[in-house]
């Protein structure tokens, strides 16, 4: 994280160019709820399609889905969802506000012990509310999933839960998929989609949200080579931060601890990142053993096992999940590209990120708003628009139009100017070098190809070198 | 629709095949809920991309969003959600399962009437539970939307509701995305995600569920120009599902009655599909008028007009809206493209889909499982798989592998033989001609890339042409 990056600027860029909006803002937002705007939207979009091409499209032992996030009720039994998804609460007496008991104990740590010499009680009692300093209850069982009903009737039998993962969605199908896809093991089934968890303290921006979209995989492998291919993957995923531009200093991996496995999980790393508010969990990479498969082996009576032809042995696979959230990576990305810099003793704010990352890849501006120089605009822009997520833009002046671009991350300006009506050359201008050269229009789409390095805007290491 | 399809078939070949499988499906699934495998999020991930790039990156006048399925409760009020969003049901007095009342109403009417020459009972009342015959109650409202809790206190206040279509998110960032984005009026917003309808009478596989992806554009115009508007937004959307490779003959549009309008909808065209069972809607396009605007500025205080600089007014726009699904569109993709032909006395289930939205573009299959054939075989799946999805199958005889092929619509198959290992060529086959050729495996991908149309894998109209 560049020192100068504090969480303030980045909302207030999100906002300002159209990246983030608070949702149902005119309604005075909800609590933790964010909306993508156009540019936003772009920018999330390449993150989902830069994990599935490294994840699903450029390997063959990996395939996706697409999973329902209303499921079974029963898939939440058998995950442990429903006995253990939740969090410790406790209650203010006198103001009922409700406050996770983690957050108080870790409070009244903090606070210096007057009272006691030598303190037995436990540290939560000696919690009060941050809010009205009331006493507080004792700490409660409070699970995070969304409840819902289906069907016309508010009844036990229908409730519906909104998936707190993707994963289970995933277990549930193995034996589907194995059955259809003809591939062996080790074998991956990847999802991207939206989970739910009804956070009582989100905050952080889109860093802890109690709507999010997760990417997560599943990756099956025999029992016994877990621990190899938890290596595997956490080298793979930590990668690939790094190839999409992140700068290794601004990330860590750190193991978990014993006492902080989730209940599922054999072992876990997580990849942390540099956020303004600290190092914090960008994605978990955990072996959750075989606890999944079995547990639904168990509640749904199916055989879930695997039989592997090349061992002739049958066995429930293990599996190692690499667990990324979108919304969390791309504030992560947000954060690591800002930059604020002199340029011809002007400031300028400019998004170095990556062109597989950049919402739009080229900006098409015609030095001014001109009944000459629109036509000519138009046309370039309507040459390019097919290839790449091109931008439009003839209001104001050519520096204002420009500094826009450096701030939504733009990585090539195409400017047509009058010579343009003249010789049919257009300027390029890079965002990070700010160079610029003259190419005929015609050569416009290879050349800028060419910049943005491979199809469909592939992860360019080439890029990555010359960012530097 | 070719005579023999049936909703079974498709069914039937989208569990076989890996496209869709009945959500949790190993506890007994749940109702009308089903998940996308291997080769069904592809195609959804198809489907999706081929409407963002015709309505958002190839104009200039259409931005995207993504905006939260949870929004402030009070969206709906404005909406008329709250109040209008219901189905009047009836309960039968014995069994206790509910009905629509219009569905009883429809078999009432159907009836013959043995006890009154000239009936004055509405029909409703004539109507028994088509379960058992018992008598049914009044019609009561029943709201179709889902409904949850937001924080750890299920009471009022926290109600949440699950968006019942992406619009809302659009109308209450109207002033957002014109504040950020610099365009004017015509202007589009447009997003995709997921809704949420509490349906009582889900059915036909993936037509209608209670969970679904919207694809929804709202369209901002100045008032007097919303029926050309209309007009036009009707011919693009026909257009749409015809360059993807449905036949016309199987599309047609229907405009709404004046009775049958939604309560902010001023106009309205279907655009019905001859589904198995029978013309049903596959895309609505309405003119909301300035109904939602005028709404969200009475509820929430915000003035949400906008300022038209070239005519110096100041008005509520009007908005067109087309609402297509992406499950039903997909459901249609997948009917309209399946052929059953004889080939060499030989039945062959074929989906004839556009290569732009085929989940695999090219499978790379070794003549046969051989310590040769598989490193060459690799290597070209390799080259290939950078750059369009593929599949990698060495498993079963050629014969089964192509069939394969064609039942999930793959357009080129590339055969590596033993002959290959001597002249590094490989064998071409397409799946509609079954024609093949015989290329330089170094220029495979240059000879794929031009065969699957412009980049990236854009709607051919070569390929429509040679398709039929």
């Amino acid at each position: 994280m560049s020192s100068n990056v504090t969480m303030e600027k980045i909302v207030s860029l999100c906002k300002r160019r159209g990246f983030i909006f608070p949702s149902s803002e005119i309604y005075g937002g909800l609590s933790s709820c964010w909306d993508y705007g156009p540019m936003g939207v772009e920018l999330k979009r390449n993150v989902r399609h830069a994990w599935w091409k490294a994840i699903v499209q450029d390997r063959d032992d990996v395939v996706g889905v697409d999973t329902s996030i209303m499921m079974h009720p029963n898939v939440w039994k058998a995950s442990g969802h429903v006995d253990s998804f939740t969090d410790p609460l406790v209650e203010c007496k006198s103001c009922h506000l409700r406050w996770r008991a983690e957050e108080i104990e870790n409070q009244a740590m903090k606070q210096p012990q007057k009272e006691e010499a030598h303190p037995t009680t436990p540290p939560i009692w000696r919690g009060t509310c941050p809010k009205c300093g009331g006493d507080l209850t004792e700490p409660r069982l409070f699970n995070l999933m969304f409840k819902s009903f289906m069907g016309p009737v508010e009844e036990e039998a229908s409730t519906v839960y909104l998936r707190p993962e993707t994963a289970q969605g995933i277990f549930v199908n193995f034996e589907n998929v194995v059955n259809t896809s003809r591939k062996k093991l080790p074998l991956g089934i990847a999802q991207i989609g939206k989970s739910f968890r009804n956070e009582i303290t989100p905050g952080n921006f889109i860093f802890r949200t109690r709507e999010f979209e997760h990417m997560e995989l599943e990756y099956f492998v025999k029992p016994g080579t877990d621990g190899q291919w938890l290596d595997y993957w956490v080298k793979e995923r930590f990668d690939w931060y790094v190839k999409l531009g992140i700068r290794k200093e601004n990330l860590r991996l750190r193991q978990h601890g014993k006492g902080e496995l989730a209940h599922y999980a054999k072992d876990c790393y997580d990849v942390e990142y540099l956020f303004p508010m600290g190092w914090s969990e960008l994605e978990g990479i955990a072996n959750r053993s075989d606890y999944d498969l079995t547990q639904h082996a168990k509640y749904s009576g199916r055989d879930l096992s695997y039989y592997d032809g090349q061992s002739r042995e049958r066995y429930i696979p293990y599996v190692i999940e690499p667990s990324a959230g979108v919304d969390r990576s791309v504030l992560a990305f947000l954060i690591d590209a800002y930059r604020e810099e002199m340029v011809e003793e002007e400031k300028r704010v400019v998004l170095q990120l990556q062109p597989a990352l950049a919402p739009m890849k080229v900006a098409v501006l015609p030095l001014s708003r001109n009944e000459k120089l629109t036509p000519l605009a138009k046309k370039v822009y309507q040459q390019l628009c097919p290839s790449f997520m091109a931008d439009y833009d003839d209001s104001q002046g050519i520096g204002r139009r420009y500094r826009r671009q450096d701030e939504i991350g733009t990585p090539f300006c195409v400017t047509v100017d009058f010579q343009s009506l003249e010789d049919h050359q257009a300027t390029i201008r890079e965002r990070d070098s700010l160079a610029q050269i003259r190419v005929p229009i015609e050569t416009l789409e290879e050349t800028l190809r060419a910049k943005l390095g491979g199809e469909p805007f592939d992860v360019s290491p080439l890029w990555a070198t010359r960012q530097k």
